[in-house]
């Protein structure tokens, strides 16, 4: 976790921005505008919808990025938006991902993927890239995601997450294993009591500490974290304490209910140790300023949502700096 | 599940192929006839290597659907192994599917994937497809994955659920939840002893059975399933016990070390409530064929590879006959 917390650092700014597109996150001009283009490009009629959402998709998200890329220390596609579409919708995924890396932004894959260990050895892909040859011959890796790190669900167990911390390694990347979400039905079965005591969550906490050991790196944070969502706020402190080596993913903030001072307990004292996630609360963020009308053209509603996460942004950082640098 | 119940009726087979390539299970002359192709058609040399491969995928896995389809009621294909190539092997993933399908074959799309509830409704178009129009202008649904059935994680509890059941009955398709993998570390959190009694997986498997409510069908069994690993015999019949109206996928047969004698308590007595899945022990069933030779060319290997695969899948099909149909 050493680039995302000297990326943290470098912008006093512990936030990322999800980058979960859907046709009601968008203004309807930028959609229509990709009509003809995706009328030429779609293999089948039927997929010329898909087709233009997500041309849509990736027009949006490049205008965010840049917006934020100087702001924020890292974006988390989610790519459950992206496979809606299809995989159409999964290329733009992808270059998504590629832009946002190339803007030098920490991009969290927010793909939650989990299985068996020679399953999850493909998965792990993700982070490490297929095996490729330069023009000279020689042996390359070739990285068709451009994620830094990505999401693992823990149901499998160890060797379900073994493959994950060995391709982070080998590629100087991270994972974040689901520790606890912010639904309403988490209590369903992350909250079961165990018999030795202690809640299911908590029993997958200590897991994750101890999946992090040997790959800690300068902040004392590993190459394993976790996701906590951010409307427990009580726990919190608790888990801090449980996990010391681990960093915490902790989306909910805004959207989904969660406050700053929800998260307080999250970070370490110095600022570091947790990334907050907001998505509509930024990207959405258009649907309630006075420059956006439904006359703009698609070129000027862009710039709308540009400028508008871009104060989102802003105000999610200022909020985050009172409490996570105490 | 009548769909699927009513093919495995109709080939008096209840076992379904793992579609899960990987350069080990193909030729090596069937992945070099692709070089050209590949090198004509990438955006990038360095995506050469992948993209190969992924034409290879295909070749192999419609090679063996023709094989199989009058003689298995459903593939699996695996996606990780498509994801590990990038959007390209995704791409890939969704034509093997969309193959199958136009094959008779009932397509189970094993993804694992799991949410909260909103970002499960955008995984859940895996099953419902997307809004579309059609030329003349009525509203039209594009179906870009061609899934009869998705595999889903549990870990988010039921409003991660929810929105895959709502799909599976719009589109009168099922899903499959995990409940307990054949993996050595499962016992880790999925054999958690809790607080009330029993284990974790058993609660998950009444949660599931649960979740079925409401969506049986003619035959008994909701549109709700569980994957539940071949290698935990002695606990299988506890298990149907526990789960009379859940379809159970169980996957591990053959190559993972489960036997027939392993999976005979998961069948409900008529042969059904149970399919069983193989997939190294039938697409690369070609390796211990005595036609196979280096030399052949990339349309004779094809062709082993073909026969192969349906010697193995018969053979799989008369050994589950023996402990299905009692």
């Amino acid at each position: 976790m050493d680039r995302l917390t000297t990326a943290i650092e470098a912008r006093h700014n512990p936030s990322v921005i999800g980058l979960d597109p859907a046709a009601p996150l968008i203004p309807q001009q930028i959609v229509a505008s990709y009509g003809d283009e995706a009328a030429d490009t779609a293999d089948d009629p039927a997929e010329i919808g898909a087709l233009r959402l997500a041309m849509a998709f990736l027009a949006f998200n490049t205008a965010i990025i840049d917006a934020v890329a100087d702001l924020v220390p890292a974006v988390k596609p989610q790519i459950a938006m992206y496979e809606a579409l299809g995989p159409r919708g999964v290329d733009v995924y992808a270059k998504t991902c590629r832009y946002a890396h190339q803007h030098g932004l920490y991009v969290i894959g927010d793909v939650k993927r989990g299985d068996i260990g020679s399953t999850a050895a493909a998965y792990a892909h993700h982070l490490s890239g297929v095996a490729s040859l330069r023009a000279d011959g020689e042996p390359d890796v070739y990285d068709p995601w451009c994620q830094d790190a990505v999401t693992v669900n823990p149901y499998l167990g160890a060797d379900g997450i073994a493959p994950f911390t060995a391709a982070a390694k080998q590629s100087d990347k991270d994972i974040f294993v689901l520790v606890h979400t912010s639904n309403p039905s988490s209590a369903q079965i992350q909250e079961l009591e165990l018999h030795d005591g202690g809640r299911l969550y908590e029993r997958v906490s200590s897991l994750v500490e101890s999946w992090g050991e040997g790959s800690r790196g300068d902040y004392g944070y590993s190459r394993v974290g976790a996701v906590f969502g951010a409307t427990f706020g009580e726990q919190g402190a608790a888990l801090r304490d449980r996990m010391p080596h681990t960093m915490l993913l902790v989306p909910g903030y805004g959207a989904q209910g969660g406050t700053a001072d929800d998260i307080a307990d999250l970070f370490d004292g110095d600022g570091r140790g947790a990334i907050i996630n907001s998505s509509r609360g930024i990207i959405g963020s258009w649907r309630s300023s006075a420059e956006y009308a439904a006359t703009l053209s698609a070129r000027d509603a862009l710039e709308v949502v540009a400028r508008s996460a871009r104060s989102a942004a802003i105000q999610m950082r200022d909020d985050l700096r009172h409490v996570a640098y105490r």
